[in-house]
């Protein structure tokens, strides 16, 4: 089938905020103080991070080139995360509620930015309305098929335990299901966050009717935590219908950390999270400063490992053959995220690294995103260290960086060829490798030498046209002009774009 | 200080809804089946009552002469009684949302009736928002001051046990408080309902805009649940301010089954559930009919006990003379509620005693109060058998009884003196009672004999009119005007109201 994805993704640049630590506006009451901003994140404590302490950013945002925002979740949820939904028809109100979401879309929309929201549909948390309702009056609730939960716990001849008791708990770390040992049915086992019914009537038109009402709302599209596990695709095709009649231009991103083919194919979703470009810039753009027990501390990245300037190519390769072409121009290209260690902390807090993977990822089709903070120098190890409070104290940003981040996107918006999904490996040597990119009959040369020492290459390009150099990391660089092309000297860790 | 009531209140007749039981309106979808409506009531069993169920069913009211309904809680609850509050703002989606409440309040607006709600203040349910977030979070949640929390889970050394293990149930039925057993302070220690801090400053000021709230939406008024477990005048007399200033004609009833003066000198509510005149009809009306085993379920009941005509009398004078006249008008007189067995079962099936004692109600000072389903012959014993669906079918009905209900409102309509708080004993003779109403220069006589054999009473009176039978129970008495008065042959188990 054709397919077709929202044309702005394809000219996107993202911006991931997770809501509790990118900006505090100072207008959202506390009943009691929050943790302090800049103290090192913990499992449970708030900073205090509100909607419009963004909507006061934007700014910030448009100036760095951002076109777009991704928000980890902001519905009501007893969890600094927001992955335990308790309500989702209601921002939560330390993030400044409902109230708070329409400045910030108007505020957005005004700049032409769009606001993308992450939906947990595959599990609520224990606090949800309906999951109360079934723990409260057990086989009596209308709501008993809304989860999936032990008979014997449903008649109240033993009780639910959401909040584990000592024994409980022990079964659950011996490896016992939590609907043995809980009484229902939850993602990854952990009592906080019972999974749906996705198969009763009821659950499935809640969480469309959910999805379709905050399109109408006004955002501008989906980001969809662990769909895989709605293991239906008449549900996600379903989401699909309904969320576009509305808005025909709403993103639907997928959180799949592996291959995602069958949902990829136009009938479900536009695009997913590319943890698999992000797993080869690790190896690559890490170079000999990869700190790989960090780098393989989220589960889906047990499998991080060093790459050569072959294999990097090659993963290029493999990763952007895997999807059509509409779908490869509509990635979310990420160099980490909340759920993983900051990416210049996996790379032994080597900047040059960043900033050569971010330069890779604004020469590739499919949208980069930034995680918030990673453009003025924030590093973090895995969760939760890896959710720091924003630096409110500019004297505290790498502006140096952040210059580099607007300097990648100024180059992305200027030339159409680096969002091209016509971009071929021109050579791949020692630790070095070049692309050459292609639209509108404009061409672009993007090479990167993750190495230490220097690499020549020596590229054959289609071209007799000068080429000049658009954006380098820093000096030390050679472009020579040849019969058939260029030869470029890379300095160790460095990276180049020119253009012809 | 002067005390000011809302003048409505003194000319009202009640008519107290038990929502899940009064009424379905077939338009409130249910994801899987109630209980049928007709089977005995269960602890957790929903049968499906809704709000727009009582609207339709308002001429119904009406016709009987009810002039205000006094709803049992309505908001969210995953409970079929909804004393689990789960959400102050939002009308049980189970009983059609805050839509079907606003269509309610117009049907009864139109009809010049008011609507009464049930303010549940003193504590929350174990799936309210703040309440949860604390589970979640501990220490670190901003709700930490909203109850009263265990040092030890607040920093998760020990799990919160909001659904108790079986030891931790153990421990609640070995007397253990819920501090101790499941980590925070519960009323009655029912884990269930976790009890507000009223001390915090956040929490008075939620509870405050939830009461002011329900005002502004149109309510006229509160029943106020537990009021006494928050032992604080000057939270309730911030309620009364805050309330009143947003509708002056604003009613406050207060729970409490005993004495109450602390909060009824005009300063905080204008009246109180009138149990203590409950428990007096009961040990008078119920006559040898009364099954005190039932009756003494509630356990503010345990010292209701058969009384004669003078005891019968003492108790009236007692328990009018306990406040100010403008409060004893104001009162909420009733029979039964949903948290006693009905009135009727109380008296071992008879109805003659529910007959008496109903045109007592509507010949005192205070406003009678019909438990749904009383006037038709509903009969249950305690919790929850009082709570049965109202028979949908009018061949069910008991249509004298609820004649004679009509007729004893039409009475008081028709007669001031009924209503006012001129009212002084006559006689009390053997099983037998008179009392002697006044108002307007109108004179009321309402004599009882709860006795199974006929009395003969000698009643001096203040004039020298012909007294007339206004209403009677039924045939055989004998009124004959004498140069003082009147005598008044009482057949067993009977009533009269005479005027002149």
């Amino acid at each position: 089938m054709p397919i077709h994805t929202p044309a702005w993704v394809r000219d996107a640049v993202f911006y991931q905020i997770f809501p509790d630590r990118f900006a505090r506006s100072g207008r959202v009451p506390f009943d009691a103080p929050p943790e302090p901003w800049d103290s090192p994140p913990t499992t449970y404590g708030f900073k205090g991070g509100d909607l419009d302490g963004v909507t006061d950013r934007l700014d910030y945002l448009q100036d760095l080139g951002v076109t777009a925002i991704y928000f980890c979740p902001i519905f009501a949820s007893a969890a600094n995360h927001r992955y335990h939904t308790y309500d989702y028809m209601t921002v939560d109100p330390l993030l400044g509620g409902n109230d708070a979401l329409r400045r910030l879309l108007d505020g957005a929309h005004e700049r032409d930015m769009k606001i993308v929201l992450d939906g947990v549909f595959n599990h609520a948390s224990r606090g949800f309305w309906q999951f109360q309702h079934v723990l409260e009056n057990g086989a009596a609730s209308p709501y008993r098929e809304w989860f999936h939960f032990d008979p014997a716990r449903l008649t109240h001849r033993k009780p639910f335990q959401p909040y584990p008791s000592e024994e409980a708990a022990a079964e659950l770390r011996a490896g016992h299901g939590s609907l043995e040992a809980v009484g229902y049915a939850a993602w990854w086992n952990l009592p906080a966050l019972p999974k749906f019914n996705t198969d009763c009537p009821a659950v499935r038109e809640f969480l469309l009717s959910v999805a379709e009402y905050w399109v109408q709302f006004g955002i501008d599209g989906w980001r969809l935590d662990v769909p895989n596990e709605i293991d239906d695709d008449s549900f996600w095709g379903e989401f699909r219908q309904r969320v576009r009649a509305i808005n025909p231009d709403t993103y639907i991103v997928g959180e799949v950390w592996g291959e995602a083919s069958r949902w990829l194919q136009g009938d479900m979703w536009d695009a997913v999270m590319n943890y698999q470009i992000t797993a080869a810039c690790l190896g690559f753009f890490g170079g000999d400063k990869l700190d790989l027990e960090e780098a393989r501390r989220p589960s889906s990245f047990s499998h991080v490992r060093a790459f050569s300037a072959q294999e990097f190519a090659d993963q290029v390769a493999r990763v952007t053959g895997m999807y059509d072409p509409e779908i490869v121009a509509s990635q979310l290209n990420l160099l980490d995220s909340h759920d993983m260690p900051r990416f210049v902390t996996c790379c032994g807090g080597d900047k040059h690294a960043l900033k050569m993977a971010w330069l890779f990822l604004c020469t590739s089709a499919g949208a980069p995103c930034i995680y918030y903070g990673d453009e003025v120098g924030v590093d973090g190890a895995h969760d939760p260290d890896c959710r720091k409070g924003f630096p409110q104290n500019e004297a505290d940003w790498d502006t140096n960086l952040r210059d580099w981040y607007a300097d990648c996107i100024a180059l992305r918006k200027a030339h159409p060829a680096t969002r091209s999904t016509n971009k071929t490996l021109l050579q791949a040597k020692d630790s070095a490798v070049a692309f050459l990119s292609k639209a509108d009959g404009q061409n672009i040369v993007s090479a990167f030498n993750a190495g230490t020492r220097e690499v020549l290459l020596d590229l054959q390009l289609p071209t007799a046209q000068p080429w000049n150099v658009l954006l380098a990391t820093g000096p030390g660089l050679e472009l020579k002009s040849t019969s058939n092309g260029v030869t470029l000297l890379l300095p160790g860790r460095s990276a180049v774009v020119a253009g012809a």
